[in-house]
């Protein structure tokens, strides 16, 4: 039996306690509920069990099938602590019974979005690709470095996918100047207009984009959302930054045109990781790669406990969360994301 | 003899004019002036001697010695197409005349501030030293691949130097949030403050700032402002952005300091360049090599053109210039360039 | 019986559909849906129970109690054309069956913190007091006109209330540098440090904030949140503008303190509307006055149907809503706000 | 003679010192100037011909004849504390020394800027205007009060004169979105352009702009620049806001354009001030009257000592002056502006 104060799990394995909650963090959870933990590994499915009568909260990834549901008569919110919403949940009856269901990707939103700067930068100036002409004492200097390098003021940049990610991104473009085209199925036009872009077609983007930037979630509808024929549409020399998902692209049809040095491109994400030892991508000289490092920082993760604790504050005072992104019944079905990833993003 | 258009001479050597003048800005030019110029090479001195009586503004380097200025007696305007002023011109003699003697420095102010970000970004996130890491697959994913890394986000930047180049960074840097420093000996801290940034001591920056950016030109007072005591007060795993100039920092203690591994750099100017085959620093892991590639874009060569006609434009019509950096009598003894670089910055 | 199309009604009574439909968005909602409206009036209630059995989604204020919603099965969303939720709606019914109720708040956000920016910046320069001294033959030039009055430029501002309105604001604010203080106690201060502001106490911003902005929404707990202590707190000269809701504010205690001269004001909402004739305030030297006026724009209005249609449609997709303010179930019971005024903001 | 501190002449009457400078800054200007000055009235002109041998720099509108000049062998600087170039100083004189002469014109960017979003605001909205009906019993709420009353958010803006007040208004427009035109005949586009506007003709500018803010200077060219045909290039109800300076609007026009109610303006400046007691200007509706109110506020009378000291230290350094804005050759001559203004803008 929990005492006066309410009862919380926190499970967050694959991560662990102290990778995502600072003690100033740590404090005031234990301040404000009572709390049932292990330091490493997943919570027992007997503390699970146990718990369900008294349960106020879950935090973390624990499994969530209608049964258990249906035995947490108090429970009032399911924040788990990965970027996803993961099919282990019975979403269905978490709605029925207006528990909030969160999780923690707008922590995301800000290192991702500089990510993305970074990588679009570093295609826009050669940067990766210099140093390594250098280190091969093959540099160029002066404007004979600089030949076929432009510049993101007044460039012409296209992102798939407005969410979280993009709109931490646009106050990152914005003092470049230049001209900000988005594409998202799900979005009003009003809502890209609002952030000063203007929403087009996926074709409009890619012919009309000098770097295009992908950040669109994985879901049912966009596998190889981006294949041959549309990447065929890229201009000669086009960028492609890609961050979420791999699977929003064809890495075939990407690596076939890198091949031809028809484009460049830095890579984020991949079908398989790790990528296979001999995989061709690793010599490609006009790709910068980089191995799902966009939002993981060691700081973000921490910041995932803050967010979490915050809105668990505001239920357990009977005010909506407001800093997680809840899970909505129309969407949360055509999320694919692949569960139990160690500490991935 | 010149006819009725003012006499200008286009002498950019050792740019050329297909470098620097845009189709559009070539007819500018011709509509509003008698153009006496070389389309290869320096233009010969017999033509500037001929042309002296009549001339009225000079676009390049040529070099004008005094007694070459009294016999110009109709002179207006000496704008260079560099971003320095050499000591081929007598300036006291401009001055007294009330010649304007203009440089185009602020055309290579957005790609050098842009520049900066791409390399502050690169050595905060490790863009370059992971794409390495990957091509040598020994990449981490995830968590595991940005231990050490930090975001810029809420960082603390220090800035050493605040002219053109720092004030076109700093609304760069603004979404960012974090602090701002900025250290410049030539400037009233109400300028600085007027920007959003904090003017302190250059000790204090360096002891506060997870970055420094170095943006300061050389001058007679400056050169090696960055030895091994002012390295030594950077925190460990601190950052360096060296842009301009080389000799702003001592090259010896920087290559000590990265040696040691203690802080990281991304490096775009050396003292000689280019650098020996065999320098040690092709090596550096904790390095960005860059080869003097800030702000040498064709697209900015090019601007220098515009920028240089939108001046002329002005002085013809009896206006003050408003483009171009103006050489300042207080100041013009105290910079410090070499001349005659091919196509540098 | 509805056709192949969903079934909608249209009831924006006591507005009218002319006032926040364009004809493209009345277009946009025909050729989405099936409608049923009247050009003027409520819709009768014998057309909206002749509905029931096939109403997809209402777009207005028609009064929805728990046996209408009960015999509406294919209900999907309620969208009112107010600013506000009403009583006249079983949200709890709603909520359970998963009917997505929302309002055209964030329609207002803009105008509204627009206009709180043009009242903060005539109280801060005086400009209404200074056009009436004109009229009267009163005025003072130059300096001496300007006695007194000060610059929102560096200036302490303090918000109370951090919602949509708030939100538009600071983007209008932070060009004026200063400190930006805010109070909401439904906000965990990482919102709104997220802003770029300072979470603090409601007495912390009292006594540092020369201008105090209210925009919070009326609630069951905030009724004269400002009464005379809190009004004491405000520093001589300090200005107050006063925006949503009247009921935040003790006007008593506010006429007060005007009456002494002590504190300024900017007045848009007011206990009881109209205003009395012989109400003191209308002499009042130190207040300006504005009668409820801050939102409602005929263009603004106009924006309701745009940003409903727009959620609509997303609804009809099969998709969430994104544009209006959804009704949280943790917060729905503590609204307080008075059905049934015409075309109030 | 003068001791080893150079020789600072302190004259800025018609202001005086307490007004200019903070105490912190008379503090300043002591340690590094030897000091001659009056707390009221001019400086007496055997004070200044007895300083002439020695004086290193004057602060104030002293009378600077070419003799006088001439009497000067170590002046070095010549700053007045009005925001204008008055003749009483042989520009000509100080261009051939190298003397530097500057006004503090910047000063009053900011304010001035801050003062025409005010009335710019109030224009849109009708905030004047609401508060004169709501004394007079007559205002009307909510949506009838707003009746003909538009936002700045999306609307179409342009600016006469691109100098410094323009350019402090620019960041406060921005947020707005909409469109910025600009008109100044002696700037290129690029430098309008760089700030993120549209640089158009006088004519494309009055008829695209839903307001029109003046702010460019007197001079010689454009007396009346807005005369009967301009203002009638103005749509109805368009607004104007004039702020510098009155002689730059054909005021007979503007009263004819007011009384027929066609446009609506806010007016800053007048061709005779103060203005006469029966000016019917006085009782426009659709005018916001303000007598010379924009720049001359307590405080920035007090920077204008910050700045001129902060000059005058660079100037004693040897380094070149960076706050106040010089005067130019070209357009020395252009100014007109009336000198002895007791302490105006």
């Amino acid at each position: 039996m929990a005492g006066s104060r309410p009862l919380v799990l926190l499970d967050p394995f694959p991560r662990n306690n102290a990778m995502i909650l600072r003690p100033a963090d740590r404090a005031r959870l234990e301040a404000m509920a009572e709390l049932r933990t292990v330091e490493a590994g997943a919570l027992p499915d007997a503390t699970v069990e146990a718990s369900l009568p008294e349960v106020v909260a879950i935090l973390g990834q624990t499994p969530l099938p209608a049964a258990r549901i249906a035995r947490a008569p108090r429970l009032k919110a399911v924040f788990n602590v990965e970027g996803n919403f993961f099919p282990n949940v019975d979403y269905a009856a978490c709605f029925a019974r207006g528990i909030r269901v969160g999780c923690v990707a707008p922590v995301f939103a800000r290192p991702v979005a500089e990510y993305a700067l970074a990588l679009t930068l570093d295609l826009m100036r050669g940067v990766t690709r210099a140093d390594r002409a250098f280190r091969r004492g093959e540099e160029a200097y002066g404007w004979r470095g600089n030949i076929g390098v432009g510049t993101l003021f007044g460039a012409s940049v296209g992102i798939v996918g407005f969410g979280n990610i993009a709109r931490a991104l646009v106050p990152l473009l914005k003092p470049f100047g230049g001209s900000l085209r988005v594409f998202d199925a799900w979005l009003p036009d009003a809502v890209v207009r609002e952030h000063g872009a203007e929403p087009v077609t996926l074709d409009c983007l890619l012919s009309n984009s000098q770097v295009v930037i992908v950040l669109a979630a994985a879901t049912s509808a966009n596998r190889h959302l981006l294949g041959a024929a549309e990447l065929g549409r890229l201009r000669d020399g086009g960028k492609l930054v890609l961050l979420s998902r791999a699977d929003v692209v064809d890495h075939e049809a990407l690596d076939a045109a890198l091949r031809a040095g028809r484009i460049e491109a830095a890579i984020d994400v991949f079908p398989d990781e790790p990528v296979a030892a001999d995989d061709p991508i690793r010599t490609m000289g006009c790709a910068v790669l980089s191995s799902h490092r966009a939002g993981g920082l060691a700081e973000t993760l921490l910041d995932i406990g803050t967010m979490a604790v915050d809105d668990l504050d505001l239920v357990l005072r009977g005010l909506p969360p407001v800093r997680l992104q809840m899970a909505q019944p129309e969407t949360i079905g055509l999320q694919r994301s692949r569960p139990g990833l160690p500490a991935g993003r």
